[in-house]
């Protein structure tokens, strides 16, 4: 076994460096360094295309999930938008140097919140080659250094990213060490990488519940959770006047993104008892025909037959691909009971035309994103304006929700007296 | 040994039922019970006094330092300022409902970020009775609620106050779990409690570094550190005119609280040797005219024979009572690296009549409060308008410095469409 707490330390160290350096570089110079990036990625795509068709052809022999694949695979479109992602990032306000809130004191004390890099993030994330680069951008448009440990199944793709990136970086005399890739996956790694709290600022881990909670158990970093989503949708009795809105929301919300592995696809649908008479069929067969698998629990079926039964785990599970489990409910409360008991606090929605209904759904439900005639997957930083997310934290410390360039600050109390005593 | 487990579920259970009561409460509510709480503190002195009285024996049979002392202390004065502390917690704005930020999108997706309670606060603090009434009725304010675990030596005082709050909460219908005491001081109860993720949302310790230590290894719930503070004052080379003022500074920071054991005191003055020659004696001497015991390194010792010799280990410490370290630097860059190295990132202050240096020491130093020309003992949520604070946090997310009510809570985006879908 190899002996990882060198390599570890070296890392943090010299991403602490990199972070000390970043804190004193204007926008100007750190935006330019994206512009660079952006340009790097388009002109370096040929051996990007290649670098992921390698990852692309290993996770086929191993027989990965279609749908992980798909998450997997760059395109020429994919590449593009990846560039554009990290010039629509270097085109946003400076979060940096914002007073959040600056007043004089009685006495004439005056007192500013100045927003300021958080320092050093580590980021623990799926197979996703799109997010290194959307990671690594918003980390350096807020000053903040990252360390990057992606999924294993996109090693030759992410080491190609963080190849152009460093490229940037270096052309703009600026330490590589600001974006590093752990080099290797081996998990033994890990628990020495989360007991750096002497070089790290804070954890980021996406994904699966197993990663997050062994995160959790060995960190003594602070940890900003980002489980995926078991997102609902509610269809409230008062949707009468909205049936054709109500089927193309929930069509959307599970089938939108490409085998529905994403977190803000929705999980489960809840209908309340009197709008499922005359919806949960049609509803039910318009995800059929998308190639859904519908699972019901027994009312589901007594209405839609060719539903699967549901078992008690299905309410807990995340599907994270074209399935649905379908439940019909006597009341908003039960439904509210429902999502704050087995949800995870991402984002659920409920479909209704009755206000007392939206209020009571909005104020109760104990989630990041509380929707109301909208589906799940507009839960998004890029959809709420952020330019790009570095992720949906579940968490309600700190960022809750879509997590954008701002939420990669933290702030400084900066007190100025003329003398002033107390 | 006591098996905790039982006990300690109750705990967080109930905490957790009370908080989904108080989340449905309008802040005419909240604020009403923290006036019953304040007449309640009032009505009750006598008791309390009586079990403070009992905290305050037990602690001078044990020979706890005189500085730990006062600070356990209770007098018909502080039970005044206790109550008239709650008082304006009570008559604070309500944090919660804000909108923090409310847009439309191009599409006419409506977008709120609007705060809500955090929910449960697991709350470790020192033996000082005024903490347990405003961190409650912080919590209280916010929606939260708290469960409190206050050092051993004043655990007669806190039952007394506790008793007087789940009166108050009683007296308005609302669960009186909302603010709980931990009514065992056996350290074996700790990690139990910090297991409760499924109750707890917040851990935040207050107190010394083992503790603090201890919490965050054994934490699975989110944890906001308070160290106390070294903090340190740098006088920089140009306070030529401004001499007076840095020597009552100075004496301010280091004695203003009684015994000095208090967070926001200064541990430590860093001269530039230009300031050294002129101002370094007449500080310590004045210093020392106040009691404090002066340590220096050679330099200083040079200049004030008196000082005792420094080791390394006192840059490192948080004396919490009447000693200083006193250091000469060369540079501005000197003073700030030292600081960022040995400090607790807390508070720190320069003085000086130079713009640059007060700006580069301002960008520079990585601390909660950076101050200019002000005591370092204005780091306090009462002197920042927060009203009153329930500690201080040396960490970098979610709250830095000073806490108040609002940073007792989250945020929820509330995405409101009409069919939006993506």
């Amino acid at each position: 076994m190899e002996d990882w707490a060198p390599y570890v330390e070296t890392l943090g160290k010299s991403a602490r460096r990199a972070a000390g350096e970043l804190v004193a570089l204007d926008d100007a110079v750190r935006s330019r360094v994206l512009r660079i990036m952006a340009a790097g990625l388009r002109a370096g795509r040929e051996d990007l295309l290649a670098a992921n068709a390698k990852d692309v052809a290993a996770a086929k022999s191993t027989h990965l999930d279609a749908a992980l694949v798909e998450r997997l695979k760059l395109t020429e479109k994919r590449v593009a938008a990846m560039a554009d992602g990290v010039e629509k990032i270097a085109a946003q306000v400076d979060p940096v140097g914002q007073v959040i809130e600056g007043y004089n004191r009685p006495n004439g004390l005056r007192i500013q919140k100045v927003r300021v890099p958080i320092g050093v993030v580590l980021f623990f994330y799926e197979s996703r080659p799109n997010v290194t680069s959307d990671a690594a951008a918003l980390c350096l448009k807020s000053g903040n250094a990252i360390i990057l440990r992606g999924g294993k199944e996109a090693l030759h793709s992410n080491r190609a990213i963080v190849s152009i990136i460093s490229d940037a970086l270096k052309q703009s005399q600026i330490d590589p060490a600001a974006v590093q890739l752990v080099e290797s996956t081996d998990r033994a790694l890990v628990p020495h990488l989360l007991r750096l709290d002497k070089y790290i600022d804070l954890v980021i881990p996406r994904g699966g519940e197993s990663l997050i909670r062994a995160v959790v158990r060995d960190s003594t970093i602070p940890v900003l959770k980002h489980f995926t989503g078991n997102c609902h949708i509610y269809i409230d009795e008062a949707t009468t006047h909205m049936q054709e809105e109500v089927r193309k929301v929930c069509v959307n919300a599970k089938t939108s993104y490409p085998g529905g592995a994403v977190c803000n696809a929705v999980e489960h649908l809840l209908f309340h008892k009197d709008a499922a008479t005359d919806l949960l069929a049609k509803v039910c067969g318009d995800l059929a025909a998308k190639g859904v698998e519908v699972r019901g629990d027994e009312r589901t079926r007594a209405l839609y037959p060719p539903a699967k039964p549901t078992t008690d785990a299905d309410w807990d599970t995340e599907y994270l691909s074209f399935v649905v489990g379908v439940k019909v409910v006597d009341s908003l409360d039960e439904a509210v009971a429902h999502i704050n008991e087995h949800g995870s606090h991402h984002t659920d929605a409920i479909l209704t035309e009755n206000i007392r209904a939206a209020d009571g759904f909005v104020k109760r439900v104990d989630s990041a994103s509380v929707m109301v005639n909208a589906s799940t997957r507009l839960a998004d930083g890029g959809e709420y304006g952020l330019g790009a997310e570095i992720g949906i934290s579940t968490d309600k410390l700190h960022a809750r929700g879509p997590m954008g360039a701002a939420d990669l600050t933290t702030y400084k109390w900066v007190v100025t007296g003329n003398g002033h005593m107390r």
